[in-house]
């Protein structure tokens, strides 16, 4: 029989004490249970005497996704507890710290990142987050680079290959970012303000064989092991420091996804100033800081995935071949652009919603702000697979806003 | 303590006869080992009283693939059967009927095809087999239509993904036919009388670039269940009877590749069919039959697997998407174009070769089969990702046959 069942608050505290060394003798632990209830039970423990705390995160094994609460596999702890460690020796100080995984429990003691905010909370509030693009973009060219066929033995990626395919997981994005917007699905949530623009992506052929293409990516494109949930609601900042969390999506797909999802969050924010600024100056500065955090992220990721591979390619006739680096990232900018553009429809017709959106109160400011989401992220669909330049996304956005 | 060991041919013959039924009463059995010793025994069991018959094969666990003994992992038996199984459901008729598997002896009992001969020595004897294009193409559009998201359950084809996660084999193709042919490798192997011709492929960047393109695909492109070895020598033949036979590496790869080993085996024959054929016009005809048969085998593949798709396409948005269907089956044929390309470029220069050419003991007949599929295979690299129609491919190998 498996020990497996949800902890209580008390049963969380004996584990926590039961930690090698972790608290000091004697320490008085009190639990709180941070988590949302639909996916997973998260415990925030702390010793009041010493200070020290740490989180403990445990699945469920059901998950609300779709309204209704349904089956999903525990072994996703395993996959993110695995993905955690893994990206925290390839990125260092990126990620929380695993303590400890127990596997009959589905349970990852990790480091607490109170003194953290969500990064979407600190974007809607204005705030700039200056070692963000260098931060993200170290995590993703290293968790991601060496990982690859590039930058890993050949045959040990096929090993991880195996040990992360996340079929329930998979699904889920598979059926609400690249499915549900694109048709009348009953997953679908919108605004009856924007009907006519949800329609109008039902019947739009030119962006469906886009996203037909895009989708054929994350479904068959094995190139590296991807956070496979890269939004700003799965980053823990301050001005000073950046945590990556969450990763239980993790699974071997295209690059482009993981920066895509960056590039879209920080687009969908920018769509939300028509709101969170206070005036126009105020709005088109802050917009300015997101464009250019754009243009950071892909640059600096392109010159360090480019210097990794320079320095520890593996791979002979793709480290050997002049121009093949230059189309490799080119084909990744251009898939990133795609993956960006079905990141930001979804957010404003599919299921799941991001508060920089929807959390404007205003009916007309809001109205305003989705259809410029939509009008970007379409727009990067339907350019994705000739995009040439991170500057042209940019110029689609500031375009598309100061209309 | 693991049960296996290499069967005597004695055991051999006491498993036979445990099979339930398969032999009469009091059969009276003899073996012969029938295997080339390298990877695996063959047995042959036949009862001399009844006539009837089968085939036990045996992995070993080494290879003596590089000139030297190297090990290799069992599995590939349980993975070589598990695909037989597999491609006798979804293609019945078109490949030997698995009788047992015995996982610790990793031995797979199977029906005798000696009625066949292996088409490649077929096709040197002269021999036109006018099934084959028809059966090959609904070979490869059963097997590969079913086993890729178009066509079952994505969720569940992850789970063969995993199943059929292929290290060792991979990695034979990837270095000898995605690396060795283009670098100078000790294990490539070619005539001193085309040392010019091979160093030309060591120097030529535009065409290590289409080779890395290549490479990539096969290393990250999930696409479905390959056969990943379709030569002409894994497919035994009468010219009523098609079977496939030895898919020890199958994995979850581009289409294209199995589709490009059969181009590439028969464009391989075309070469040789310098010496072969006994007179011009014996060798025009019959290289007219082998540009008629690729014509085929693409043309039917293409239709059948259209239809499969029409029929039992489960991803809503690839199945009802305008111009999709087309863009996916250009995009299959460009890829076995450049695989077929590179399959044929490493049997000339690199490691493993074929009788087709090989054996050709005119010397100048033999160099001059050698340069004509080289510059075949060389061509179709360069070209593929513009390819737009078989005739293409048909036009290079006769008008390069006819310079």
């Amino acid at each position: 029989m498996s020990a497996y069942h949800p902890l209580s608050e008390q049963e969380a505290i004996q584990i926590a004490l039961s930690l090698d060394g972790y608290f000091p003798e004697g320490a008085s632990l009190t639990s709180r249970e941070i988590g949302d209830g639909n996916l997973n039970l998260v415990f925030h423990i702390v010793d009041s005497s010493s200070g020290k705390s740490l989180i403990m995160k445990q699945a469920l094994p059901y998950a609300k996704v779709v309204g209704e609460s349904w089956p999903l596999t525990l072994d996703r702890a395993r996959i993110e507890s695995d993905k955690l460690i893994l990206e925290g020796e390839l990125a260092p100080g990126l990620v929380p710290n695993v303590y400890k995984y127990d596997p009959e429990l589905y349970l990852t003691i990790m480091e607490d990142l109170s003194d953290h905010i969500i990064m979407r909370q600190g974007l809607i509030g204005g705030t700039r987050y200056p070692k963000f693009a260098d931060d993200i973009s170290t995590f993703m060219a290293r968790t991601l680079f060496f990982t690859s066929d590039l930058g890993m033995n050949q045959q040990e990626k096929k090993q991880r290959v195996k040990a992360f395919i996340n079929p329930e997981l998979c699904k889920i994005t598979e059926d609400l970012i690249f499915d549900d917007p694109y048709t009348n699905s009953p997953n679908n949530s919108f605004d009856p303000a924007i009907q006519d623009a949800a329609e109008a992506l039902w019947q739009d052929s030119q962006l469906h064989f886009e996203v037909a293409i895009l989708r054929d990516k994350f479904l068959t494109n094995a190139q590296a092991l991807l956070h496979g949930d890269l939004h700003t609601g799965s980053v823990f900042v301050t001005p000073e420091s950046t945590k990556v969390i969450d990763p239980e999506f993790a699974y071997y797909g295209p690059i482009g996804f993981d920066i895509g999802a960056v590039i879209a969050n920080l687009l969908l924010n920018f769509a939300g100033q028509e709101h969170w600024s206070t005036d126009t100056e105020t709005r088109n500065d802050f917009r300015r800081y997101l464009t250019d955090s754009v243009r950071d992220v892909w640059n600096l990721f392109d010159q360090k995935f480019r210097a990794l591979w320079d320095e520890h390619g593996l791979d002979r006739i793709a480290s050997s071949t002049p121009g093949y680096q230059d189309y490799y990232m080119n084909r990744l900018l251009q898939d990133a652009v795609g993956f960006a553009g079905c990141k930001i429809v979804r957010r404003i017709v599919g299921l799941s919603h991001v508060i920089d959106v929807d959390r404007i109160p205003d009916a007309a400011a809001k109205e305003k702000a989705q259809r410029l989401a939509l009008a970007i992220g379409t727009s990067l669909i339907r350019n994705n697979r000739n995009t040439q330049s991170i500057e042209e996304i940019i110029d689609v956005a500031l375009s598309l806003a100061n209309k």
